[in-house]
Protein backbone atom coordinates (compact mmCIF):
# COMPACT_ATOMS: atom_id res chain seq x y z
CA UNK A 1 0.00 0.00 0.00
CA UNK A 2 1.18 3.67 -0.79
CA UNK A 3 3.26 5.13 2.11
CA UNK A 4 1.27 8.04 3.85
CA UNK A 5 3.30 11.45 3.76
CA UNK A 6 2.66 14.80 5.32
CA UNK A 7 3.27 18.38 4.27
CA UNK A 8 3.24 21.30 5.66
CA UNK A 9 1.57 24.57 4.14
CA UNK A 10 2.78 27.17 5.75
CA UNK A 11 0.07 30.24 5.34
CA UNK A 12 1.87 33.97 7.22
CA UNK A 13 1.38 34.64 10.63
CA UNK A 14 -0.76 37.21 12.87
CA UNK A 15 0.87 38.55 16.10
CA UNK A 16 -0.61 39.25 19.30
CA UNK A 17 0.50 39.74 23.09
CA UNK A 18 0.47 36.24 24.66
CA UNK A 19 -2.22 37.74 27.75
CA UNK A 20 -5.15 37.88 24.07
CA UNK A 21 -3.55 34.35 23.11
CA UNK A 22 -3.84 32.14 26.57
CA UNK A 23 -6.39 32.52 28.94
CA UNK A 24 -5.73 34.40 32.03
CA UNK A 25 -1.90 34.74 31.81
CA UNK A 26 -0.81 37.98 32.79
CA UNK A 27 2.09 38.24 30.36
CA UNK A 28 2.07 41.24 27.51
CA UNK A 29 4.97 39.82 25.57
CA UNK A 30 4.27 39.95 21.96
CA UNK A 31 4.34 37.24 19.82
CA UNK A 32 3.93 35.64 16.03
CA UNK A 33 1.31 32.93 15.76
CA UNK A 34 2.45 31.46 12.41
CA UNK A 35 -0.28 29.19 10.46
CA UNK A 36 -0.45 26.28 8.31
CA UNK A 37 -2.53 23.53 6.65
CA UNK A 38 -1.43 20.12 6.46
CA UNK A 39 -1.24 18.18 2.98
CA UNK A 40 -2.00 14.59 3.65
CA UNK A 41 -1.08 12.20 0.81
CA UNK A 42 -2.63 8.78 1.09
CA UNK A 43 -3.32 6.11 -0.19
CA UNK A 44 -7.48 6.93 0.08
CA UNK A 45 -6.77 10.42 -1.58
CA UNK A 46 -5.25 13.59 -0.87
CA UNK A 47 -6.72 15.05 2.50
CA UNK A 48 -5.88 19.09 3.49
CA UNK A 49 -6.65 19.67 7.24
CA UNK A 50 -7.00 23.46 8.15
CA UNK A 51 -6.47 25.98 5.24
CA UNK A 52 -5.27 29.25 6.93
CA UNK A 53 -6.48 32.71 6.37
CA UNK A 54 -7.35 35.06 3.83
CA UNK A 55 -5.51 38.31 3.88
CA UNK A 56 -8.07 40.37 1.92
CA UNK A 57 -10.54 38.87 4.11
CA UNK A 58 -8.74 39.32 7.83
CA UNK A 59 -7.61 42.89 6.30
CA UNK A 60 -10.28 44.50 4.85
CA UNK A 61 -13.01 42.59 7.19
CA UNK A 62 -11.96 42.01 9.93
CA UNK A 63 -9.05 45.21 10.17
CA UNK A 64 -6.42 42.94 11.63
CA UNK A 65 -3.63 45.29 10.08
CA UNK A 66 -0.88 42.87 11.39
CA UNK A 67 -1.00 40.08 9.89
CA UNK A 68 1.41 38.55 7.14
CA UNK A 69 1.23 36.71 4.00
CA UNK A 70 3.01 37.07 1.25
CA UNK A 71 1.41 35.74 -2.05
CA UNK A 72 3.59 32.35 -1.72
CA UNK A 73 1.88 31.83 1.46
CA UNK A 74 -1.44 30.66 0.20
CA UNK A 75 -3.17 27.57 -0.40
CA UNK A 76 -2.68 27.59 -4.64
CA UNK A 77 1.13 28.57 -3.90
CA UNK A 78 2.03 25.84 -1.06
CA UNK A 79 0.00 23.49 -3.19
CA UNK A 80 2.03 24.12 -6.47
CA UNK A 81 5.38 23.50 -4.67
CA UNK A 82 4.40 19.97 -4.31
CA UNK A 83 3.19 20.04 -8.14
CA UNK A 84 -0.69 19.93 -7.18
CA UNK A 85 -3.35 22.59 -7.44
CA UNK A 86 -6.55 22.75 -5.84
CA UNK A 87 -8.95 20.64 -7.50
CA UNK A 88 -6.66 17.50 -6.87
CA UNK A 89 -7.80 17.55 -3.02
CA UNK A 90 -10.04 15.10 -2.04
CA UNK A 91 -10.78 15.89 1.02
CA UNK A 92 -10.70 18.79 3.22
CA UNK A 93 -10.98 18.44 6.80
CA UNK A 94 -10.53 21.23 9.28
CA UNK A 95 -10.25 21.63 13.03
CA UNK A 96 -12.40 24.46 13.36
CA UNK A 97 -14.26 27.02 11.32
CA UNK A 98 -12.42 30.26 12.83
CA UNK A 99 -11.17 32.05 10.13
CA UNK A 100 -7.75 31.47 10.47
CA UNK A 101 -8.25 27.48 9.61
CA UNK A 102 -10.57 27.72 6.96
CA UNK A 103 -10.20 29.80 4.45
CA UNK A 104 -8.52 27.78 1.60
CA UNK A 105 -11.03 25.68 1.60
CA UNK A 106 -12.51 27.57 -1.32
CA UNK A 107 -9.90 26.65 -3.85
CA UNK A 108 -10.58 22.69 -2.94
CA UNK A 109 -14.14 22.55 -4.90
CA UNK A 110 -13.67 18.62 -5.62
CA UNK A 111 -13.31 17.93 -2.01
CA UNK A 112 -15.88 16.48 0.52
CA UNK A 113 -15.54 18.46 3.40
CA UNK A 114 -15.53 16.79 6.64
CA UNK A 115 -15.97 18.49 9.79
CA UNK A 116 -17.81 18.14 13.22
CA UNK A 117 -21.62 18.14 13.18
CA UNK A 118 -21.36 20.94 15.95
CA UNK A 119 -18.53 22.67 14.67
CA UNK A 120 -21.20 23.70 11.31
CA UNK A 121 -23.48 24.64 13.65
CA UNK A 122 -21.33 27.06 15.48
CA UNK A 123 -20.54 28.57 12.63
CA UNK A 124 -23.99 29.34 10.48
CA UNK A 125 -25.25 30.25 14.09
CA UNK A 126 -22.05 31.66 16.32
CA UNK A 127 -22.71 32.99 19.67
CA UNK A 128 -22.64 36.77 20.28
CA UNK A 129 -19.04 37.19 21.20
CA UNK A 130 -17.81 34.19 18.44
CA UNK A 131 -19.15 36.18 15.55
CA UNK A 132 -15.86 37.77 14.87
CA UNK A 133 -14.39 34.75 14.37
CA UNK A 134 -16.14 33.34 12.50
CA UNK A 135 -16.27 35.72 9.80
CA UNK A 136 -15.20 34.16 6.65
CA UNK A 137 -17.86 32.31 5.57
CA UNK A 138 -16.02 31.20 2.25
CA UNK A 139 -15.49 27.88 3.24
CA UNK A 140 -19.12 26.94 3.11
CA UNK A 141 -19.37 28.45 -0.77
CA UNK A 142 -20.96 32.33 1.25
CA UNK A 143 -19.85 34.64 -1.76
CA UNK A 144 -20.67 37.74 0.05
CA UNK A 145 -17.98 39.94 -1.81
CA UNK A 146 -16.37 37.50 -3.84
CA UNK A 147 -18.58 36.74 -7.10
CA UNK A 148 -16.03 34.45 -8.27
CA UNK A 149 -17.32 31.76 -5.46
CA UNK A 150 -20.75 31.95 -6.52
CA UNK A 151 -21.10 28.42 -8.03
CA UNK A 152 -19.16 27.08 -5.09
CA UNK A 153 -21.00 24.76 -3.41
CA UNK A 154 -18.93 22.51 -1.00
CA UNK A 155 -20.14 18.88 -0.14
CA UNK A 156 -20.04 18.44 3.35
CA UNK A 157 -20.21 15.17 5.59
CA UNK A 158 -20.75 15.68 9.50
CA UNK A 159 -19.15 13.71 11.98
CA UNK A 160 -19.48 13.11 15.60
CA UNK A 161 -17.06 11.41 17.89
CA UNK A 162 -13.64 10.42 17.60
CA UNK A 163 -13.42 8.82 13.92
CA UNK A 164 -10.47 6.83 11.80
CA UNK A 165 -11.94 8.86 8.30
CA UNK A 166 -9.00 6.60 6.58
CA UNK A 167 -6.40 4.28 7.69
CA UNK A 168 -4.13 5.90 9.97
CA UNK A 169 -5.63 9.40 10.05
CA UNK A 170 -8.10 9.39 13.76
CA UNK A 171 -9.69 12.97 14.04
CA UNK A 172 -10.60 13.21 17.75
CA UNK A 173 -12.99 15.17 19.78
CA UNK A 174 -10.66 18.32 21.71
CA UNK A 175 -13.77 20.94 22.08
CA UNK A 176 -13.62 24.38 24.35
CA UNK A 177 -11.91 26.61 21.94
CA UNK A 178 -15.07 26.13 19.55
CA UNK A 179 -17.87 22.96 19.94
CA UNK A 180 -17.02 20.90 17.35
CA UNK A 181 -13.32 21.14 17.58
CA UNK A 182 -11.14 18.13 16.31
CA UNK A 183 -7.17 17.45 16.02
CA UNK A 184 -6.02 14.98 13.70
CA UNK A 185 -3.33 11.83 14.56
CA UNK A 186 -1.24 10.80 11.43
CA UNK A 187 0.16 7.41 12.35
CA UNK A 188 3.42 7.43 9.09
CA UNK A 189 5.36 4.22 8.61
CA UNK A 190 8.93 5.81 8.87
CA UNK A 191 8.42 8.22 12.57
CA UNK A 192 6.36 8.56 15.22
CA UNK A 193 2.97 9.52 14.87
CA UNK A 194 2.21 13.69 14.39
CA UNK A 195 -1.02 15.22 16.43
CA UNK A 196 -2.37 18.29 15.17
CA UNK A 197 -3.25 20.11 17.67
CA UNK A 198 -5.43 22.09 15.99
CA UNK A 199 -6.84 25.48 18.30
CA UNK A 200 -7.17 22.79 21.53
CA UNK A 201 -3.78 24.19 22.53
CA UNK A 202 -1.68 27.10 20.90
CA UNK A 203 1.96 26.15 21.72
CA UNK A 204 4.00 23.84 23.64
CA UNK A 205 3.98 26.83 26.48
CA UNK A 206 0.12 26.71 26.43
CA UNK A 207 0.32 22.98 27.04
CA UNK A 208 3.53 23.23 29.72
CA UNK A 209 1.24 26.10 31.51
CA UNK A 210 -2.21 24.23 30.85
CA UNK A 211 -3.36 27.54 29.30
CA UNK A 212 -6.18 27.16 26.82
CA UNK A 213 -6.61 29.77 24.44
CA UNK A 214 -8.15 32.76 25.31
CA UNK A 215 -10.80 32.18 22.93
CA UNK A 216 -13.44 29.57 24.10
CA UNK A 217 -16.56 28.53 24.50
CA UNK A 218 -16.51 25.76 26.83
CA UNK A 219 -13.44 26.60 28.99
CA UNK A 220 -14.67 23.09 31.07
CA UNK A 221 -14.34 21.47 28.43
CA UNK A 222 -11.23 23.19 26.67
CA UNK A 223 -9.14 22.09 30.17
CA UNK A 224 -9.86 18.46 29.48
CA UNK A 225 -8.87 19.08 26.09
CA UNK A 226 -5.56 19.89 26.98
CA UNK A 227 -5.33 16.81 29.54
CA UNK A 228 -6.45 14.89 26.26
CA UNK A 229 -3.94 16.09 23.88
CA UNK A 230 -1.14 14.95 26.33
CA UNK A 231 -2.95 11.59 27.05
CA UNK A 232 -3.14 10.87 23.15
CA UNK A 233 0.77 11.94 22.73
CA UNK A 234 1.52 9.56 25.54
CA UNK A 235 -0.98 6.64 24.17
CA UNK A 236 0.43 6.94 20.61
CA UNK A 237 3.70 8.34 21.45
CA UNK A 238 2.73 11.01 18.92
CA UNK A 239 5.01 14.18 18.53
CA UNK A 240 2.20 17.05 19.20
CA UNK A 241 1.99 19.80 16.15
CA UNK A 242 0.73 23.20 17.86
CA UNK A 243 -1.03 25.24 15.52
CA UNK A 244 0.58 28.83 16.39
CA UNK A 245 3.60 28.23 18.09
CA UNK A 246 6.52 30.87 17.20
CA UNK A 247 9.24 29.20 19.21
CA UNK A 248 8.85 25.46 17.66
CA UNK A 249 7.68 26.52 13.80
CA UNK A 250 10.89 27.65 12.72
CA UNK A 251 11.72 23.97 13.40
CA UNK A 252 8.91 22.15 11.76
CA UNK A 253 9.63 21.20 7.94
CA UNK A 254 7.59 22.81 5.42
CA UNK A 255 6.69 22.31 1.77
CA UNK A 256 8.11 20.98 -0.77
CA UNK A 257 9.78 18.80 1.88
CA UNK A 258 7.64 15.53 3.42
CA UNK A 259 7.18 13.86 6.62
CA UNK A 260 6.88 9.97 5.72
CA UNK B 1 -45.19 46.18 57.76
CA UNK B 2 -41.63 46.86 58.29
CA UNK B 3 -40.06 48.74 55.91
CA UNK B 4 -37.54 47.17 54.13
CA UNK B 5 -33.65 49.29 53.91
CA UNK B 6 -30.07 48.60 52.89
CA UNK B 7 -27.34 49.49 53.60
CA UNK B 8 -23.68 48.53 51.92
CA UNK B 9 -20.99 47.08 53.84
CA UNK B 10 -17.50 48.43 52.83
CA UNK B 11 -14.76 45.53 52.09
CA UNK B 12 -11.88 47.21 51.03
CA UNK B 13 -10.53 46.56 47.37
CA UNK B 14 -8.25 44.47 44.92
CA UNK B 15 -6.54 45.73 42.13
CA UNK B 16 -5.85 44.44 38.42
CA UNK B 17 -5.14 45.39 35.09
CA UNK B 18 -8.55 45.85 32.93
CA UNK B 19 -6.92 42.68 30.32
CA UNK B 20 -7.28 40.77 33.83
CA UNK B 21 -10.69 41.14 34.68
CA UNK B 22 -12.81 42.02 31.68
CA UNK B 23 -12.80 39.08 28.68
CA UNK B 24 -10.77 39.51 25.86
CA UNK B 25 -10.28 43.30 26.62
CA UNK B 26 -7.33 44.47 25.24
CA UNK B 27 -6.22 47.52 28.23
CA UNK B 28 -3.55 47.16 30.14
CA UNK B 29 -5.09 50.15 32.68
CA UNK B 30 -4.81 49.81 36.17
CA UNK B 31 -8.11 49.77 37.98
CA UNK B 32 -9.24 49.15 41.90
CA UNK B 33 -11.51 46.51 42.28
CA UNK B 34 -13.92 48.05 45.08
CA UNK B 35 -16.04 45.11 47.01
CA UNK B 36 -18.79 45.51 49.44
CA UNK B 37 -21.55 43.20 51.43
CA UNK B 38 -25.61 44.54 51.27
CA UNK B 39 -27.09 44.27 54.78
CA UNK B 40 -31.08 44.14 53.81
CA UNK B 41 -33.31 45.33 57.27
CA UNK B 42 -36.22 43.20 56.36
CA UNK B 43 -39.34 42.37 58.01
CA UNK B 44 -38.70 38.49 57.57
CA UNK B 45 -35.03 39.24 59.49
CA UNK B 46 -31.53 40.96 58.68
CA UNK B 47 -30.36 39.18 55.52
CA UNK B 48 -26.61 39.92 54.38
CA UNK B 49 -25.86 39.54 50.74
CA UNK B 50 -22.23 39.05 49.85
CA UNK B 51 -19.38 39.56 52.53
CA UNK B 52 -16.28 40.25 50.92
CA UNK B 53 -12.75 39.06 51.15
CA UNK B 54 -10.63 38.00 54.00
CA UNK B 55 -7.03 39.96 54.19
CA UNK B 56 -5.11 37.52 55.65
CA UNK B 57 -6.61 34.98 53.33
CA UNK B 58 -5.60 36.50 50.54
CA UNK B 59 -2.23 37.66 51.47
CA UNK B 60 -0.94 34.23 53.24
CA UNK B 61 -2.74 31.76 51.13
CA UNK B 62 -3.32 33.42 47.63
CA UNK B 63 -0.57 35.24 47.27
CA UNK B 64 -2.13 38.49 46.61
CA UNK B 65 -0.26 41.76 47.91
CA UNK B 66 -2.11 44.22 46.59
CA UNK B 67 -5.63 43.74 48.52
CA UNK B 68 -6.19 46.99 50.65
CA UNK B 69 -8.68 46.34 53.83
CA UNK B 70 -8.24 48.26 56.86
CA UNK B 71 -10.06 46.99 60.17
CA UNK B 72 -12.56 48.78 59.71
CA UNK B 73 -13.59 47.57 56.54
CA UNK B 74 -14.26 44.00 57.97
CA UNK B 75 -17.78 42.54 58.60
CA UNK B 76 -18.12 42.79 62.22
CA UNK B 77 -16.67 45.92 62.09
CA UNK B 78 -19.17 47.36 59.22
CA UNK B 79 -22.00 45.79 61.09
CA UNK B 80 -21.30 47.77 64.16
CA UNK B 81 -21.34 50.91 62.50
CA UNK B 82 -25.09 49.82 62.09
CA UNK B 83 -25.22 48.52 65.91
CA UNK B 84 -25.40 44.90 64.72
CA UNK B 85 -22.96 41.98 65.15
CA UNK B 86 -22.59 38.84 63.03
CA UNK B 87 -24.71 36.78 65.39
CA UNK B 88 -27.65 39.08 64.35
CA UNK B 89 -28.26 38.15 60.94
CA UNK B 90 -30.67 35.69 60.29
CA UNK B 91 -29.44 35.03 56.66
CA UNK B 92 -26.57 34.88 54.84
CA UNK B 93 -27.02 35.20 50.79
CA UNK B 94 -24.24 34.88 48.70
CA UNK B 95 -24.16 35.46 44.62
CA UNK B 96 -21.31 32.76 44.39
CA UNK B 97 -18.53 31.59 46.36
CA UNK B 98 -15.82 33.01 45.35
CA UNK B 99 -12.79 34.11 47.61
CA UNK B 100 -14.07 37.43 47.43
CA UNK B 101 -18.01 37.47 47.79
CA UNK B 102 -17.64 34.56 50.97
CA UNK B 103 -15.03 35.46 53.83
CA UNK B 104 -17.79 37.43 56.13
CA UNK B 105 -19.70 34.43 56.51
CA UNK B 106 -18.08 32.59 59.09
CA UNK B 107 -19.00 36.00 61.46
CA UNK B 108 -22.70 34.94 61.04
CA UNK B 109 -23.16 32.05 62.93
CA UNK B 110 -26.88 31.80 63.94
CA UNK B 111 -27.34 32.89 59.99
CA UNK B 112 -29.04 30.18 57.66
CA UNK B 113 -26.69 29.90 54.55
CA UNK B 114 -28.93 30.26 51.23
CA UNK B 115 -26.93 29.86 48.12
CA UNK B 116 -27.82 28.25 44.53
CA UNK B 117 -27.45 24.48 44.77
CA UNK B 118 -25.15 24.29 41.84
CA UNK B 119 -22.86 27.19 43.75
CA UNK B 120 -21.95 24.91 46.86
CA UNK B 121 -21.63 21.99 44.20
CA UNK B 122 -18.85 24.09 42.32
CA UNK B 123 -17.25 25.00 45.43
CA UNK B 124 -17.20 22.17 46.86
CA UNK B 125 -15.83 20.30 43.94
CA UNK B 126 -14.49 22.98 41.61
CA UNK B 127 -12.62 22.68 38.01
CA UNK B 128 -9.57 22.45 37.94
CA UNK B 129 -9.08 26.28 36.94
CA UNK B 130 -11.35 27.60 39.31
CA UNK B 131 -9.57 25.94 42.40
CA UNK B 132 -7.80 29.12 43.53
CA UNK B 133 -10.81 31.56 43.60
CA UNK B 134 -12.79 28.78 45.54
CA UNK B 135 -9.98 28.44 47.99
CA UNK B 136 -11.26 30.70 51.07
CA UNK B 137 -13.60 27.40 52.51
CA UNK B 138 -14.07 29.32 55.29
CA UNK B 139 -18.32 29.95 54.20
CA UNK B 140 -18.68 26.24 54.48
CA UNK B 141 -16.86 25.65 58.07
CA UNK B 142 -13.54 24.82 56.70
CA UNK B 143 -11.33 25.80 59.66
CA UNK B 144 -8.11 24.86 58.27
CA UNK B 145 -5.37 27.53 59.39
CA UNK B 146 -8.54 28.85 61.50
CA UNK B 147 -9.00 26.81 64.54
CA UNK B 148 -11.47 29.38 66.12
CA UNK B 149 -13.53 27.98 63.42
CA UNK B 150 -13.64 24.09 64.59
CA UNK B 151 -17.24 23.79 65.70
CA UNK B 152 -18.52 26.46 63.04
CA UNK B 153 -21.37 24.69 61.31
CA UNK B 154 -23.53 26.51 58.98
CA UNK B 155 -26.70 25.45 57.94
CA UNK B 156 -27.49 25.50 53.90
CA UNK B 157 -30.21 25.99 52.23
CA UNK B 158 -29.73 25.16 48.42
CA UNK B 159 -31.82 26.56 46.12
CA UNK B 160 -32.60 26.40 42.15
CA UNK B 161 -34.15 28.27 39.65
CA UNK B 162 -35.27 32.05 40.09
CA UNK B 163 -36.35 32.77 43.83
CA UNK B 164 -38.56 35.52 46.07
CA UNK B 165 -36.72 34.47 49.23
CA UNK B 166 -38.90 37.08 50.83
CA UNK B 167 -41.39 39.68 49.94
CA UNK B 168 -39.52 41.56 47.47
CA UNK B 169 -36.11 40.12 47.30
CA UNK B 170 -35.62 38.01 44.18
CA UNK B 171 -32.76 36.42 43.31
CA UNK B 172 -32.43 36.12 39.85
CA UNK B 173 -29.98 33.22 38.62
CA UNK B 174 -27.01 34.71 36.37
CA UNK B 175 -24.85 31.83 35.76
CA UNK B 176 -21.30 31.86 34.07
CA UNK B 177 -18.89 33.35 35.79
CA UNK B 178 -19.85 30.74 38.29
CA UNK B 179 -22.29 27.90 37.17
CA UNK B 180 -25.04 28.77 40.28
CA UNK B 181 -24.50 32.77 40.54
CA UNK B 182 -27.26 34.79 41.76
CA UNK B 183 -27.91 38.23 41.48
CA UNK B 184 -30.12 39.91 44.06
CA UNK B 185 -33.53 42.51 43.23
CA UNK B 186 -34.44 44.05 46.11
CA UNK B 187 -37.80 46.41 46.20
CA UNK B 188 -37.55 49.36 48.41
CA UNK B 189 -40.32 51.68 49.09
CA UNK B 190 -39.22 54.54 48.70
CA UNK B 191 -36.69 54.32 46.12
CA UNK B 192 -36.42 52.49 43.15
CA UNK B 193 -35.26 48.76 43.17
CA UNK B 194 -31.62 48.21 43.49
CA UNK B 195 -30.19 45.07 41.21
CA UNK B 196 -27.36 44.02 42.54
CA UNK B 197 -25.49 42.32 39.78
CA UNK B 198 -22.79 40.28 41.80
CA UNK B 199 -20.16 39.11 39.19
CA UNK B 200 -22.29 38.53 36.38
CA UNK B 201 -21.34 41.60 35.78
CA UNK B 202 -17.91 43.81 37.18
CA UNK B 203 -19.18 47.56 35.80
CA UNK B 204 -20.89 49.64 34.35
CA UNK B 205 -18.27 49.20 31.30
CA UNK B 206 -18.61 45.90 31.13
CA UNK B 207 -22.35 46.26 30.39
CA UNK B 208 -21.62 48.52 28.16
CA UNK B 209 -19.31 46.89 26.61
CA UNK B 210 -20.94 43.77 26.97
CA UNK B 211 -17.73 42.44 28.43
CA UNK B 212 -18.03 39.73 30.86
CA UNK B 213 -15.85 38.54 33.62
CA UNK B 214 -12.42 36.99 32.32
CA UNK B 215 -13.35 34.37 35.14
CA UNK B 216 -15.81 32.15 34.00
CA UNK B 217 -16.58 28.59 33.40
CA UNK B 218 -19.11 28.98 30.57
CA UNK B 219 -19.29 32.11 28.39
CA UNK B 220 -22.56 31.09 26.96
CA UNK B 221 -24.02 31.25 29.57
CA UNK B 222 -22.12 34.65 30.60
CA UNK B 223 -23.18 36.69 27.68
CA UNK B 224 -26.66 36.04 28.27
CA UNK B 225 -26.40 36.77 31.91
CA UNK B 226 -25.29 40.02 30.86
CA UNK B 227 -28.03 40.73 28.47
CA UNK B 228 -30.02 39.64 31.49
CA UNK B 229 -28.95 42.16 34.03
CA UNK B 230 -30.06 44.81 31.49
CA UNK B 231 -33.44 42.89 30.86
CA UNK B 232 -34.20 42.64 34.70
CA UNK B 233 -33.06 46.18 35.29
CA UNK B 234 -35.64 47.42 32.32
CA UNK B 235 -38.17 45.34 33.64
CA UNK B 236 -38.42 46.17 37.03
CA UNK B 237 -36.70 49.84 36.47
CA UNK B 238 -33.86 49.02 38.75
CA UNK B 239 -30.75 50.81 38.80
CA UNK B 240 -27.79 48.03 38.94
CA UNK B 241 -25.42 48.33 41.57
CA UNK B 242 -22.04 46.36 40.19
CA UNK B 243 -20.27 44.65 42.48
CA UNK B 244 -16.49 45.75 41.78
CA UNK B 245 -17.12 49.63 39.83
CA UNK B 246 -14.50 51.63 40.79
CA UNK B 247 -16.00 54.79 38.89
CA UNK B 248 -18.99 54.42 40.09
CA UNK B 249 -18.51 53.30 43.64
CA UNK B 250 -17.54 56.13 45.50
CA UNK B 251 -21.39 57.20 44.04
CA UNK B 252 -22.55 54.31 46.37
CA UNK B 253 -23.87 55.01 49.98
CA UNK B 254 -22.37 53.16 52.39
CA UNK B 255 -22.59 52.20 56.18
CA UNK B 256 -23.87 53.65 58.44
CA UNK B 257 -26.19 55.30 55.59
CA UNK B 258 -29.20 53.51 54.24
CA UNK B 259 -30.73 53.07 51.16
CA UNK B 260 -34.96 53.39 52.04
Amino acid sequence: MKRTRVALLDGGETSAKEYQIYWNYPSEAVVSMPTYGVLIDHADGLFLFDTGFDLVHVQTKMGISGALQTPGQTIPKQLELLGLRGSDINFVVNSHYHFDHCAGNKYCRNATTLCHACELEAAQRPEPFEERVYSDRSFMGDSSGEPELEIYTPHFETLRGDQQIATGLHLFETPGHTPGHYSLLVELSGRRPMLFSGDACYSRKGLDLMKMPASHVDPVKGYKSLQRLKDLAAQHDAEIFFSHDYELYPTYRKAPAWYE
